[in-house]
């Protein structure tokens, strides 16, 4: 029998506000046994670069990464955010790291290639190299993970965060009976978006289906689905989608997503 | 006898430019055996600070960062130029990892206390965890730090590059031979600055103390020094300043520090 280890991807909301931060960081860290985390940023790059002049390019909700957004997302996901994490993290005496996909050479990227749309610094992964964060994860350290790869000849890439922690999922599939979970603002998934209590307990892969023909599910939130049901298929064992409070009851309060 | 540790303290006009950071990057590469990069990033926050009209404020040469400015140095520092050093690194397949002082609980300060001068969230240097860092660089990783720190509190701090450098030697003096390498723009520490030339080949704490009074040497070399020679007295095997040129013929174009 594996051990198990819990990948949280957090975003959002969640992630952009002082407080809201504060509180997910400490029921994360009381979520039992080994862990990674994944941040996004978000709404925080955005605002930086609005700061420095830089222009925010979006096509179909995708973020068009140019050589000044790059830096603007390192400097935000890879510095601001994720140093802020592991330093409350440490506070609560967890023993934690932050990373790129570029530190110990753990997830490898290459530069989207152009088709319609030229995406410029986004990074598709190629290769989770988990044999370092094994071992920080079996000595007790949890890796905190900033949505940024690297290609192998010295470019930072820009990766979604969502997929950064699928991929990541999918890796350890083999090594560990992985739970992927993400946390956002909401309960969960909605049948009902404009009722915060709809959550749908049990998602199965027909179901979603379904629910994505009807519009009941739209947006940023079929990606995320989309991420979640494939790693399913390679291996990793729960999927689950939740808020905060979620991590405090076993994610029993989200929506469990399921392969018929 | 044990293993030598060579940790090199990057900073100036070296890694504010691409060309330079580079040069430097493959020839520290180069050195062999086990090592450690500190890097400053000096001129790089203050330009992004201005980009974004947080204003720097200096009093003696140092920094005093205000919340504005430590956001600003842990983008930079944190983010933006440790990244792209691990990047360059894994290019030239070094495994490495970008670290601050929150990163394993490695490098904890405490905010200065306000005396004269209120130098706002610049951090003190109290303990270094050499443990987690030891276990990495046994394992032939290159921990790439930049020189920012925490409380244990939750808060990041800002701490001296060339200090930081100089507590990480000391620190790993009783488990390693270390070899401490200040590299700069300058071949060593000059005898007439108007002359590249005039390196003191070797700078004994004597002659160190008569080219203070004299004027000889001045300005930002003085703190440099003095963190090398301390570096010395508690037991650091070398200590040498020198440029990028140095790195290739073991420090030998640089100067030396030595104790009567």
């Amino acid at each position: 029998m594996h051990d198990r280890l819990t990948i949280v991807k957090v975003g959002g909301k969640v992630v952009e506000e002082e407080e809201s931060l504060k509180a997910f960081i400490k029921d994360f860290a009381s979520i039992a046994g080994q862990k990674i985390l994944v941040h996004g940023g978000g709404r925080s790059a955005t605002a930086m670069a609005e700061k420095l002049g830089v222009e925010t390019k979006m096509v179909d909700g995708r973020r068009i990464t140019d050589h000044e957004m790059l830096d603007v997302v390192v400097m935000v996901y890879g510095g601001l955010v994720n140093k802020n994490i592991v330093a409350q993290l440490q506070a609560l005496n967890k023993q934690a790291i932050g990373l790129t996909g570029a530190d110990l050479d753990c997830v490898r990227a290459v530069k989207r290639p152009v088709k319609e749309v030229d995406y410029g610094y986004a990074g598709d992964v190629t290769s989770v190299n988990t044999e370092q964060l094994e071992e920080l994860v079996k000595n007790g350290v949890i890796p905190v993970v900033a949505p940024l790869t690297h290609d192998g000849r010295g470019q930072m890439l820009n990766t979604n965060a969502d997929t950064m922690a699928a991929e990541l999922a999918r890796s350890f599939a083999s090594t560990f009976r992985v739970s992927l979970v993400y946390c956002f603002e909401k309960k969960g998934v909605l049948e009902n978006p404009d009722n915060d209590d709809s959550v749908i307990a049990n998602l199965t892969s027909d179901l979603f289906s379904e629910h994505k023909e009807s519009g009941v599910i739209s947006d940023g939130m079929i990606p995320k689905l989309d991420n979640g049901f494939a790693a399913l298929k390679q291996g990793v064992s729960e999927v689950y989608i939740t808020n905060t409070e979620g991590l405090k009851n076993g994610f029993s309060s989200g929506t469990l997503l399921t392969i018929d």
